[in-house]
């Protein structure tokens, strides 16, 4: 078994080795002075079953090439398996065409890595769990939910008076299961208009189910601009709430959402490390739990031909 | 163009025929005494483009297995196009791994349609969006989410005093863009431990959003056994809504979904024809829209490469 | 290594497991009530070697898909090498095109499983041996023939004055298998006109070779409505064969095969197990022998990497 | 649209370009001293829908590489269609696994062909009917029958006292439908033990029918060394069949072929012209038809989408 | 036909579109603020035979990915034909194995795109003319060489006294074309130890043929750094070259390149516009020759179907 | 693990099983009277990790399909690799479109051999590395650079007089690289107006670089009609070289290859066993050197996942 790491989130790799009981594989993958991205893999990997590890997280179309140049470069090589780790898939939300003309581009990736001849994806809440459609080769997939709740159920928060929101129409459902494993009612914000306003800030804004004098947690899959998690808050606060947490898989803080967050209603926001947050985009309000052991751990299970039924459970 | 009508709807390819103004091509698919569908193109196609009409509805193998063959006699017999009009996609539920080891049967549909070497796929409101990311070739998806609002809004119903419902959490967004359609607001049915539970009808039902006194109606995109829809309609009246209606795309009738629905706390039952309904099947307060006119001027603009944008929008 | 049987017969896979020496594994394929197939695979097979046991018998389609969702299960669960035994290889009468704008659909079904990933087919009598060609995987294909001569070979037959009879032209060769294992010569029934006949009973039929005062043996790969087999007996009969008898690899008996098999100029008929027989379907004249141990002897070699030759040979 | 004839059988690439009407395109297909062959085109086909003719034969691997190259060269210069035309399909008699570890030879070719993305094949009298379902593209399967049948029926023979005979049990299916052209009873030559003979003289051989003071015509699909059919001939001759033809649509002709079957008991021996016969093979007895014109009007009904059923309707 | 511009070089894309004489169609090609691509096709191409002009350059992964998802959105936008136009096709020097388990990237591009269902494609000037053979699909391959040796033929230089240099072993061949055109002798930069030097500038550089007293020109495919082409002026320069020029295709100018070729001992520098020179890129010594015309001249012809030989004549 | 031999090049198979220390495996490839290949494998290989080898060479057509014919047995009888050892790759010179229309063969080969499903290549010194590129499936490519050399490095040659010669523009690469080995300069014969000369003979014959008073070792990659390889000669010797040799790793030696290098200017010409050298082919100048212990060695390599870089280091 060989496992590698690519340069979207090598400390997160660190954690997945470590959990795995192995060093990361020797290999540079740097880019020549005109972008090219120059794979080297120094060590031999003839007939091993090799696993790789990357984000396709920003810089993302660099991120995306890396990977599928060094599944390339692995193929030629004779691994005898490819494993691809993708702790953040890239691109989810363009999983369907909204409108005419649009591409699906999570299923074009879906296509490159199959034709790159990938044995298997490892990963973490997908956008849509649909996507594990877009492959045919084995998807296990993996959700970070048991860890973010766990920092809730730890007996350091009332959660008999807690609430679970859900920061969309589309999200309900993962909404739904947080609330399972917290055990509390669930609300809705209901966002009119979307897809015609210009500006997120300009959407109507309700709220369906009851949050007045509760702590309401707003349960995301990510986090790009911070924009509607922010507002999502300042709606809770507005409509009773008394204390306001953000909780989502997957840290994108695109823009400034780390200062926007930092000066929202929220008291918390939870995320994990499936992307690299850089120290310079970390705020006082952020916690950021680890998916390392976790991903390690399904490593290990898949190794072993073990079923990763176990890891779904709740996890402290 | 040539126009031909597997055996799942004919009334409903009849619609479409009349709508595109060509008669449907001549071909017979029967089932010899031990099962195996004959299929027998009795005009050349030679060189044609040809749409095929079948919806993927019970008996449902039957009907997938008639697609597919069809498929394979088009193509060995020198059709220049084959497209495939699939106004019910069957499977469409199983669109994703919700538990260890289960298959995706909707992209193996997809997988085996593909491998038959299809032109492209005319469908109707799939399950799930991201579905149409399971297909390579172009998918053109329509809605029949106006043809169904236009029944409530033609001016017999107070629309000011309606709520639209979503009957569980992975459908609001459904019930957003119908309450988009009618002007209302929207409420949820939120059903608990849906997974773990044995039966439907222990799951513990609460509604977030306010329904009382007010006329409620409940979309979904499919109708099976009828019972979420009966249940719905329970916990609706008893939240106080003055009527109920249920409505939904897909008729699919199964078990003594006729029988149930009928006596229901609900007014009425729209659906289109998407999928052909016994007439043994048939209730009182079923109302069925045709979504002939629909598909039939869609395959005209696809057949005359114009844009399908306008079927978009709003229908009387 | 993991055994899974589908539904179509179940009584022939456990005589398979048991020659194999293990347990069928834990699935439960069941159908939803609106027809769709249900697959539940209960244990682990990540990284294991599965054999699938499933004939595309009666109802044909459901078999068909059961099979193929299953194999998609499999493969997204993870199994090292998806084996798929098919004792009945169903559509095998359409292997080419004998009209214009007729499908292949042998073949189709070989593109649906191969395009569905499998590792290889097991299969028994296929009705044209150029089916094999229709996989790129490899096909073990085994015979029946040495099972249904051990029948008559076995000292309570008169094999000298047995002559083994053709039933139509294309089913010569099979016919000289069979009298060479037997030591017997060949007749041929020459029936005139078969394509453009309505009605089978109206061909003329003529017998070429010398079957006054034999035993006459007619041998086919199948018996479908068995209207073949009892005009055959008829002629061999006013021909002046003095007993008769059938047999078949494949029993099919779809409409009343059996009454009018039991009604016709056989003395008996012999088949195997391939296909499972209900019991309203048996009838007193019918004998049927298992392929249950030819086929667990075929998977124990292939895990094993043994040549099967030694399974070609004849057998008591 | 274009016409190109390779080398194996420019006389009748020549025969059906008159037929079609237009010349055969300009390309020059040679062989450098090493081995390799060159392809010069030498016009532009660029959106052309081009017909390539060549036979399989002997070179049969060069006339195949020769295919295979002129279609590359084809798709690569833009061709829009490329329609290949293969008279002669070469190693159609490998179409199954007579023998563990024995490659599908026909199934090879046809993958070959597909995999270099060919459009269609137009081909003749393939040795079995199932080689139209090793391609999945479509497949324009002509026969010869007709034709060598208008050979005997235009007068000069007596059909009333002829016999069709099969001259082994592979080919009754042939000799049937010969025997429907003329109107004649059948017979067959029951060759025992065939596969375990060394030599092919050694073979016992019975005949099954009546011949004695009959015309027998044996009809084959092709005629490789004539060992066969001049056994055939011989043992006819001892029945008592007073005169005997030959008829096959392939010569193959190979080995000393001619010097055989002009010294054996046949009368004449009828042929086509799918494969070249060299001048100095040429002998007294043979007689060749061509079936340019067949293939030539094939050519141009595919060209305007016209179907080929009337092509399969008897010719004088 | 539809002809559109991504993002890499709009300024060519306006030149090709002005010479084919239509104008580049509607498409926003962004990037949201997570770096993910979005594409906004703006009128309708159903049917179109779509034309997709975009360099593979710096910032290349994003170049890249911004074709690929075009290419996603408008395959599933029906249309008929995607013909991709790469004037320079990025990663190109990767097209080999040069050591252990390295990938090949160009090899990889070219999967990636006919994987995503391309028609053809249209490029100029592949480091290797191999690459071509990278694709299964058209490749239609033009040559700057005419367009570059024009800038020398037209009167103003003394071509008799001239000298053509090919910088490194392995473009002595591109040398050897350019001295054609122009009628002079060629001589070779002899670079040893390339391999394994760290720095370009240890390689000891000798000439082979004589440069003394004659102007030289340096020809490339490219000019990256524009370190070899700075060290061969010198090395020409100490050999006694009076004037030297350097010339290449593609003006990758990737570090500090402008500076250093602006300081060299290089006359003139010049190449064609298939890569977009920033402005603050350019420097006083470089000149710029459009292939506007050429590439829309090619488009033109393919859209025509006629053939592409007369664009490999010199050009003025 | 089994090693196989086809009809190429059997005593270099032997060699190379005499180094990896196993029996070549039993196998009779034969063709029968008409041409057509028969493979005949003796022994079982299910699930055996199977090496065949074949070089491609005259009669290459027959050598190719021999190939693929003998894969499709392999992987149709379970064999769990197929590795294809490739000594010398026919038709490599056909690498790309020089003009318009023309095939790119060796690519078409890579294509067949991939769609015959093979795991991997073992080949030597293909004509341009980038052909390696026109796989997907690993490729490992030695080089007899080390071993050709080692003629001339083992202290009977003064190399310091020596200067390794590229006998075109297109293989200077190959020259330098000899060069390097053997610690020698280079010179270049530069031919003119290659492409439009129609005999060889005729193309005015330059030398860039110093040969006078030198020995000269011109370097190729293979020899054909050893015309180029005189000529080179003929310009060195009237240039003042005192002594030439000719190396080249492939000798094809088509026509009268072996009497012109006899009667050349050259003292010896050095080639490797890669392909078989007739008898009669053999002349007093030749010196052939094996390369069964490269090909034995890198086969044992790989069968033990050992990296093949020691391979690559200068060889005795």
């Amino acid at each position: 078994m060989k496992l590698f790491s690519l340069n979207s989130n090598r400390a997160l790799s660190e954690k997945i080795a470590s959990e795995v009981g192995i060093p990361l594989g020797k290999a540079a993958i740097k880019q020549f002075s005109d972008g090219e991205i120059q794979v080297n893999i120094e060590e031999s990997i003839r007939g091993a079953e090799v696993y790789v590890i990357q984000s396709i997280s920003d810089p993302i179309n660099d991120s995306l090439m890396e990977l599928l140049i060094m599944v390339d470069a692995l193929r030629r090589a004779s691994a005898s398996q490819i494993n691809v780790v993708i702790p953040y898939y890239g691109y989810s939300r363009q999983d369907r065409k909204a409108r005419s003309r649009e591409p699906i581009t999570a299923k074009l990736i879906a296509n490159l890595l199959e034709d790159d001849d990938i044995t298997r994806v490892l990963t973490l809440d997908l956008h849509a769990p649909q996507i594990q459609g877009f492959f045919d080769v084995p998807v296990d997939h993996l959700a970070a939910a048991p860890l973010l709740a766990s920092y809730f159920s730890d007996g350091s928060f009332d959660t008999d008076n807690m609430v679970v929101v859900s920061p969309d129409h589309a999200s309900v459902s993962r909404a739904r299961i947080m609330a399972e494993l917290l055990g509390t009612p669930i609300a809705i914000i209901d966002n009119r208009n979307e897809e015609s306003a210009e500006d997120i800030n300009e959407i109507p804004t309700e709220i369906i189910g009851n949050v007045a004098g509760k702590t309401a947690l707003v349960i995301d899959d990510m986090i790009d601009t911070g924009t509607r998690l922010t507002i999502s808050a300042e709606a809770l606060s507005n409509a009773g709430a008394t204390e306001i947490y953000g909780a989502a898989t997957h840290a994108i803080f695109s823009n400034s959402a780390s200062e926007i967050l930092q000066n929202s209603k929220l008291s918390k926001v939870i995320v994990t490390d499936s992307i690299r947050i850089d120290e310079e985009k970390k705020f006082e309000k952020l916690v950021q739990l680890s998916v390392g052991p976790l991903l390690g751990n399904a490593i290990k299970m898949i190794y072993d031909n073990e079923p990763l039924a176990p890891l779904f459970k709740s996890q402290k």
